[in-house]
C-alpha cells in the first residue's frame, strides 16, 4: 500500500518490524467503497489519529512494495489550532480576568522568552564544549595510537603526528581514525534511530510545519531534545559532513515548548505555573521565539579564535567595552536574521509585541553563550567571547567590488542554483531509496556508520594524493596547519581543508591570501565534499546542512576566483581577491539548497560582519533561488514533500479559482446533538476508520437524511476530557458530579489527551447523555459551499484554523474543510495537480 | 453638533463658511430615533459618505459651538475593502486566466515597483535641489539688501554677512528675515490651505490610517502630491521647525497610488495598463511599498557634505567602489527600515514576495535619488553621492559605551517619553484649540505666517543675547559657523544651531568635539525649539516632525552628557563624550513623541552608520515608549483619534470578551433581494439619512418582520455602476442592452464611483427589475449572533474586511459589522470604554 511508505522517511526514521496485525484489524470494519466513497476519494473528515493510536503502532507498519509516491498527501499528521477555542467557559474566564491579569500575562511572556534564551543558550554552551572536548580527546588517542605504532615499528626516526611519511603508520592512523569515526557516528545514529527518530536530521523542516500548523508527532518532547543534542554532539565529532545550525533551531524549539508550558509530561513534573499558555495558539508564538533563539546561539559562538584572542586583548586592556562593542552587532542580526526566520519559516500575522519577545529571546541566548564561553575558556567574567559566527570580518580592501563583477555575481548565483537543485535532487532520490529500502534501524545505523567510514577514507585518500604543499607563513589564517606530506615549513591545504571544523574550513576559505590553495585541490575538495554531504544529508543522525552548504560554495566560490584572472586576462585585475568569491559562492550554494533569501541575506552579511556586501550577496541568493527553483524545491520543501506533509503555502495556487468549497470540503460530516448519547460519542471516538478529530454539533437531528442545522463545534480532545470526568446529564443531576469541569481540567490534559482506548464507559453508562453546550465552541467560522479555494484557503491559513464548516444557505453542515483538504492542491507543471489523501 | 467638529481638523484643515442649508435638508427627513434607534445608537449600517455626497459639502460644514470629544468615532471615513469581492464576474476573470498569466502578473508587480521607486526618488531630488536653490535665493536677498543697507548707513566699515554688530543692520536683517520667511510659508500654507487641505501636515497619520483599512478622502490623488511637495519646500525654506520625511512617506505613498492603477482620474489620462491592479487589495500592496521608498529616499539623500567630498575624493581617485560599498549600508537599511516601517504601521499579513518587492521599491528610489543628485552637483555618472541619511559616521573613539552607562541611557528613555508625553499633550490641546477656533482658511495661513514670523524672531533674539562664543577650529564640523558678535576666529554657537538645516544641526550636535556647545546655548535651545516645533506640528502647512524631534532630543541629550561629569565626579571619567549622548537624547526624544520602536530602531542605527549603538538605541527607544505610554499615546495615533478615525488596532482590547456580536453588530440591516426593484435601490441609495455602503442581498423577503436568509454581499459602488449601466432584466431581455457589463466596466469606475445623485433613472425605468446575482458576492464572511468581540476583531482585521454579516442559526441577517462598529471600544483608564459614533 502506498500509503504506508509515507511513514518511512529520512527524518522520522522509523520502519522495521512486519507486525500488521493491528492494521489488519483496524481496516476491518471499513465499509470497501460506495456510500462512504465521495468524489473520487476517502469520506473520512479529517482522518488523523495520532493523537489515540497507541505509540508504538507506527513501527508496526509492513514495508511497501510499490514505489514511494509524492503524489500524496499522508493523513497521519494531526493539525495544530491556531484559533482560540472560544467555549463558553473560555469566556468566563477571559471575563473574570481584570485589565491587570492581562498586563501580568503580558510580563509571564516576557519572562518565559527569557527563560527560553538562558536555556537555549546554555544548551549551545553544552554542545560547542562537550565537541570540543570529544573532539580532542579523538585526536589524543589516535596521536597516541600513532606514537606507540612508529615507535615500535622505527626506533631510529622521531615520530611526528604531523607527518605520516611511514605508507604503515598511514595506514593505521587511517583506520584508526575511520573507527573512531565510525564509532562517533554509530552512537549518535543508534540513539537517534532507536530512542527517536523525529531528530534525525536538521529539525528545520519540522519546525516549519510546526510553525506553519502541522503536529509532527514527538518533535517538542524532552527526549527528542536529549537525543537531538547528544546526536549532533556524535554526528560532529564524528567528522560528517554536518553543521549545527539546524539542531541548534530544534533545541530552542524544543525548549520553548517546553519552557512555556511549566511542566514537563515527561518528567512528569507540573510547575503549576504558565497554565494560561496550555494551548497551541500560545505555545507556537514561544515555539517561533525559540527558534530564533536558536538561530542566534547557532551562530552565535565564536569559530574564529583570533577573533576571540583579539578582542581578549582589547578587554585585557582594562575595560569590558569589546562585548558591548559586539553586542551592536548582534542587534541587526538579530532583529532580522532571527526574527526574519521565524516570520519567513512560520508565522503569517505580524504581530509587533510578538515581534519584540522573538527578539530579546534571541538576545538572551546570545548572551549567556558567550557569558558561558567567556566563563568556560578563561576568568569568569571577563565577557570577551565575539559572539556571533563571523567568519572573520571582511578587512576593508576585500571590501571592494565594482559595478562589473555584477554579472559575474549574478552568474555565480545561478551556478548556485543549478548546483544546489542537482543537490536536491540527488538528495530527493536518495531519500526515496532509504525510505525503499533502509527502513530497519540497523541498516540506518550501520549506513550511518558507513558514510562516516567512507567520509575519513576519501579525506585520507584526497589527502594522500595532494601534492598542494603551501608555505606556512605566520600570519596565516590556518589554526592548525597540517604538514603531512609536506617539507618542512610547509603544510598541507588539501588536510586544512578537510582535518579542520567546517566552520574553521569555511573562515580560511573567505580569508586566506590569494595563492593558499591552488586550483585542483578546490575542485577535488569540492567533488568530494559535494557528494559526501549530500549522502550525509537524510542520515539518521541529528545534523543540520547550513555550514556544509557554505563550505561547498565557499570552495567552488574561491575556485571561480582564482580562474577569474585566466578567463579575463585583463592586466591589473581589480578583483583578485578570491576571499570575495568564497563569500559569493557560498551565499549562492546554501541559497541554491536551501532557498530562504530573506534571513539568509541578513545572516551572512551579519556573519561576515561587513553589510558592505549586503547588495551582492542579496543579488546571489535571489539569483540561486530562481534558477534553483526552476529545477526543483529547497531541500526543506523537498523533505517536508517526502513525508507527505500537509503543508499549506501562503496563498492558494494561482489557478485554483476553478474549485469551490463543495468540491474540496469532506463529506458527509460525523456530527453530534448538542445533547448527546455517551454510547454514540464513545463509538465514533472508537471508530478507527473515521478518526475524526473535529465534530460539528447540530441543532436537531431531523429526519435521517437531512443534515442539521450548526451550532458548534467539538474536538475530540475535548470529548476524550468529558468522558473521562464522565460529565454526563444524569450525573450532574444526581449530584455525583462534585464540581463543575473547569478550563484547567482540559489545560492539564493538554496536549497529550489519552486515547480512547484507555477510557472505561461501562454499558450503564453508554446509555447516558452528554450536555456539550458548555464545551463546544458555539461559533465556529464557516462558510457557504460557492465559496472559492483561495477564499476558503485565504480565511483558513490568516486565522490558522483547523476544521471550516461548509454550511447551505439553510446553516445547515455540508462538509467539513481541514488542512489536508486545501493543502492537495499545488500548482504543477501543467496547471492545477491533486495529490491523493492517503490511508494512515 | 459635535460630530461637525471631527471635520475641522488639522491635517485636512477644512472648515469654513456657515452655510448649513444642504446640511439641514440633509437631516430633514431622518426619523428622530424610536424603532430605527438600537443599543442606544444609530441604526445606520456602515454610514460612509465621502464617495456620493458632492466633494464641495465638506466646507460647507458650521463651527461647532461645543468643545471638541475625543470620544467620537466619525462616521465620514468609509473603509477600504481588502478582502476580494469574489462575485462571479471575477471568478470567470480568474478562470480565464493562465499559469502563465499570473506569471505575467508578478512580472508587472515588480515593473510597478520598480517605476514607484524610480518616481519616488525624483520627487526626492527635486525637493532637495528646489530647498537647496530657494534657500540660496533667500539668503541672497538679504545679504544684497544687508549690503546695501549697511552699505549706506557706513560706508567706512566693510559690511560682512557674518558680523552684524550695527543694531540697525540686525533690525533690518530681522525685519527682513522674518518677512522672507513668511511669504515662504504664506505661500506653503495657502496652498495646502485653499488647493488640498489633506496635504496638511507630515503624512504619516494619514499613511497609517490608509494602509489599516481606512478611506481618507483625496489622500493619494495627484493634487495632494503635488500640494505636499511644493508645500514641504515652501516650509522648510521658511525656516519653520519642520522635516521633509513625512511629506516624502506620503509622496511615496500617492506616487504608489497612482502608478499601480495605470493611469490618473485627475489628468483624465488611461494608459489602460495594470488594469488588474484597480482594486483595494492590490493598490494597498503598492501603497506599502511606495511609503516604504519614501522612506528610503527621505532618509537616502547625503545631508553631510563633508561626507559627500569624502566619497568624492575616494570615487576621483579613479573607481566608482564607494557608491557600491555605500551600497551595501544601504541594504540593511532598506531591508528592516524600510521594510519595517510598513510591516510596523499597516500590513499584518506577512507576504514574502511583496516584503522583497517593498526592498526592491526602495532600492530603486535611493539608487535614483542619489544618481540624480551626483548629476546635478558634479560631472554625470560618478555617482558618488554616499545616500544615507546618515547624521555623520560615529568615529571608532566614540564607539565605546560600558555597561555602567546602560542605567543612565534608561533614565534618558524615561525623559525622552515624558518630554513626548509633555509635547504630544501640548500639541494636543493646540489641535482642540486650532479645531475650535482656527476653522478658517485664512486664519490658518495667518497662524503659519506667526510660527513663521515667532521661528524667525525667536532665532534672532536668542542669537542676539547669546554670547557662546566658540574658537573656529580648522577641522570643525560646522560647514557655515557665523561670527555674528563674536570675535574673530570664533563663531556663534547658537547661530550655528538655529541657522542651520536641522539635519545639519543634527550632525553638528552629534559629532562637534566635547565643548562646542555650552549648556545655557543648548538649554536655551531644546526650550525655544521644543515649542517651536510643538506649535508648528498641525499648522497648515506640510511638514515632518522626525527631524525637529531628533533635534530637540540631540540637543537635551548633549547637554545631559556635558553636565554629567558635574552629577558624578569620577575622574577620568570614561564617558565623556557628549555626541553619544547627543544620540541617545535624539532617539529617546523622538521615540517618545513617535513611539515606532522597532522601525526607528534601525533607521537611527542605519542613519548613524553605527551598529554598535543598536543595543542602547533600542533600549533607549523601549523605554521612552513605555514611560510614554503611560501618560499618552504617540504623536500620530493623537491626530488619528481627534481626527475620530476609525483606526483598527492589531488587537481587540484585552477585556472585551463580554461582548458579543449582537451587541457591537448595527442592526437593522437594509437589504435587497436578489432581484430588486430599480426604484427601491435607488431609494435607499439616495437617502442620506442611511448611507449604506455594503447591502446583504437576501434570498426571499419573506413577512415583512422576517429577516431573509443571506446569499450575497453587494455594495453601494456595485450598484451604481449597474445602475449607471442600466443592467435591468428588462432591458437584456428586449436585447436593449449591447453588450454583458463586464469587471472592466466597474474597475474603469474605481476608485472615484460617480455619487447616486448624478445618474439619472426615469420612471418607467423605476419599475424595472435589477438582477444582483452575477454581481455580488456569494460567498461574504460570516459569522453567527454569539460569536465574542475578540473573534470578530480577529477575523476582521487578518482579512481586511469592510463587511462581516452577522446571522442567526437559520443563516438569516441580523446585523451587519464594520470598522466603526469595532472601532468603538478601546481600553481606557477604567477599563472598556466605547466611544460614541457621530453622524457625518
Amino acid at each position: 500500500m502506498a500509503n504506508n511508505i509515507a511513514k518511512k522517511v529520512s527524518w522520522s526514521g522509523e520502519g522495521t518490524p512486519l507486525l500488521n496485525g493491528a492494521e489488519e484489524r483496524r481496516y476491518s470494519g471499513q465499509p470497501s467503497g460506495g456510500s462512504m466513497f465521495h468524489i473520487g476519494r476517502m469520506s473520512t473528515v479529517d482522518l488523523e489519529e495520532e493523537s489515540i493510536m497507541p505509540e508504538e503502532d507506527p513501527m508496526r507498519r509492513r514495508p511497501s512494495e510499490i514505489p514511494h509516491n509524492e503524489k500524496l498527501l499522508s493523513l497521519k499528521y494531526e493539525s495544530l489550532d491556531y484559533d482560540n477555542l472560544e467555549n463558553q467557559l473560555f469566556l468566563e474566564e477571559e471575563r473574570r480576568m481584570s485589565p491587570m491579569s492581562f498586563r501580568c500575562l503580558e510580563i509571564c511572556r516576557w519572562i518565559i522568552c527569557g527563560l527560553i534564551g538562558v536555556l537555549t543558550g546554555s544548551i549551545a554552551f553544552f554542545i560547542d564544549v562537550a565537541v570540543e572536548n570529544l573532539a580532542g580527546l579523538k585526536y589524543d588517542v589516535i596521536k597516541e595510537c600513532i606514537l606507540i605504532h612508529t615507535a615500535h615499528k622505527s626506533l631510529t626516526k622521531q615520530p611526528d603526528i604531523d607527518r605520516f611519511t611511514e605508507a604503515g603508520g598511514l595506514s593505521i592512523s587511517l583506520i584508526l581514525w575511520a573507527v573512531l569515526n565510525s564509532a562517533f557516528v554509530m552512537l549518535g545514529a543508534f540513539i537517534v534511530a532507536f530512542i527517536e527518530p523525529i531528530a534525525a536530521g536538521s529539525g528545520i523542516p519540522q519546525i516549519k510545519c510546526y510553525l506553519n500548523g502541522v503536529k509532527i508527532p514527538r518533535v517538542v518532547r524532552l527526549k527528542t531534545l536529549v537525543v537531538k543534542v547528544c546526536g549532533v554532539i556524535f554526528s560532529v565529532v564524528g567528522g560528517l559532513a554536518v553543521g549545527k545550525e539546524g539542531p541548534m533551531i530544534h533545541s530552542g524549539a524544543v525548549v520553548a515548548a517546553g519552557v512555556s508550558q511549566g511542566r514537563s509530561t515527561s518528567l512528569k513534573k507540573d510547575f503549576k505555573i504558565f497554565e494560561y499558555f496550555r494551548r497551541d495558539t500560545e505555545k507556537r508564538d514561544f515555539v517561533s521565539a525559540g527558534a530564533a533563539a536558536g538561530v542566534s546561539a547557532a551562530f552565535g559562538a565564536p569559530v574564529d579564535e583570533k577573533e576571540t584572542f583579539r578582542y581578549d586583548a582589547a578587554s585585557a586592556a582594562g575595560n569590558a567595552k569589546s562585548l558591548y562593542q559586539c553586542f551592536g552587532r548582534f542587534i541587526l542580526f538579530f532583529l532580522t536574521g532571527g526574527v526574519l526566520f521565524s516570520l519567513e519559516e512560520g508565522a503569517s500575522f505580524w504581530n509587533q509585541m510578538l515581534t519584540w519577545r522573538i527578539f530579546f529571546a534571541s538576545m538572551i541566548s546570545t548572551f549567556t553563550l558567550n557569558s558561558f564561553l567567556s566563563i568556560y575558556k578563561r576568568k569568569p567574567g571577563e565577557l570577551s567571547s565575539p559572539g556571533l559566527i563571523n567568519f572573520g570580518t571582511f578587512v576593508s580592501e576585500h571590501v571592494q567590488y565594482s559595478v562589473f563583477e555584477f554579472p559575474l555575481f549574478i552568474c555565480m548565483g545561478a551556478i548556485g542554483g543549478m548546483l544546489g537543485a542537482v543537490f536536491n535532487t540527488l538528495n530527493y532520490w536518495l531519500t526515496i531509496f532509504r525510505i525503499r529500502y533502509v527502513h530497519r534501524r540497523c541498516l540506518q545505523v550501520m549506513e550511518a556508520m558507513l558514510v562516516a567510514a567512507v567520509t575519513a577514507t576519501v579525506s585520507f585518500t584526497m589527502i594522500y594524493f595532494s601534492t598542494d604543499c603551501q608555505p606556512l607563513k605566520k600570519e596565516s589564517p590556518e589554526e592548525y596547519p597540517l604538514q603531512l606530506f609536506c617539507a618542512d615549513g610547509e603544510y598541507n591545504a588539501m588536510a586544512t581543508a578537510f582535518f579542520n571544523t567546517p566552520e574553521k574550513s569555511v573562515s580560511s576559505l573567505f580569508h586566506s591570501p590569494p595563492g593558499t590553495y591552488n586550483p585542483q585541490t578546490l575542485g577535488l575538495f569540492t567533488l568530494t565534499y559535494f557528494f559526501l554531504a549530500c549522502w550525509t544529508y537524510g542520515l539518521t543522525v541529528s545534523a543540520g546542512v547550513f555550514i556544509p552548504s557554505l563550505l561547498i560554495g565557499a570552495a567552488w566560490g574561491r575556485l571561480f576566483g582564482i580562474l577569474l584572472p585566466f578567463v579575463f586576462p585583463i592586466k591589473n585585475f581589480p578583483w583578485a581577491d578570491p576571499g570575495k568569491y568564497a563569500l559569493m559562492g557560498a551565499a549562492a550554494q546554501l541559497g541554491g539548497i536551501v532557498r530562504m533569501t530573506l534571513s539568509l541575506t541578513v545572516i551572512l552579511v551579519e556573519a561576515t560582519g561587513s553589510v558592505t556586501y549586503g547588495l551582492p550577496i542579496m543579488l546571489v541568493l535571489m539569483t540561486a533561488k530562481i534558477v534553483g527553483d526552476y529545477f526543483i524545491e529547497g531541500l526543506y520543501d523537498v523533505h517536508i514533500r517526502l513525508q507527505s506533509v500537509p503543508f499549506l503555502h501562503s496563498e492558494a495556487p494561482a489557478t485554483s479559482h476553478w474549485l469551490t468549497a463543495r468540491e474540496v470540503m469532506s463529506s458527509p460530516v460525523t456530527c453530534f446533538n448538542r445533547v448527546e448519547k455517551v454510547g454514540t460519542i464513545v463509538d465514533v471516538l472508537s471508530a478507527t476508520s473515521t478518526n475524526h478529530n473535529g465534530f460539528p454539533v447540530i441543532m436537531q437531528a431531523g429526519t435521517s437524511d437531512e443534515p442539521g442545522k450548526l451550532c458548534g463545534l467539538i474536538l475530540r480532545s475535548q470529548l476524550i476530557v468529558l468522558l473521562k470526568h464522565k460529565v454526563f446529564v444524569e450525573r450532574v443531576r444526581s449530584r455525583l458530579c462534585r464540581r463543575r469541569l473547569q478550563l484547567k481540567d482540559f489545560r492539564d490534559a493538554y496536549p497529550r489527551f489519552p486515547p480512547i482506548q484507555s477510557i472505561h464507559v461501562s454499558q450503564d453508562e453508554r446509555e447516558c447523555m452528554m450536555d456539550l453546550t458548555e464545551f463546544m465552541n458555539p461559533t465556529p467560522y464557516t462558510v457557504p459551499e460557492e465559496t472559492s479555494l483561495p477564499r476558503v484557503f485565504k480565511l483558513f491559513r490568516a486565522l490558522g484554523l483547523r476544521h471550516l464548516v461548509v454550511v447551505d444557505d439553510q446553516n445547515r453542515v455540508m462538509g467539513l474543510v481541514t488542512r489536508k483538504d486545501l493543502a492537495r492542491y499545488h500548482l504543477g507543471k501543467h496547471g492545477l495537480e491533486e495529490l491523493d489523501l492517503t490511508h494512515p
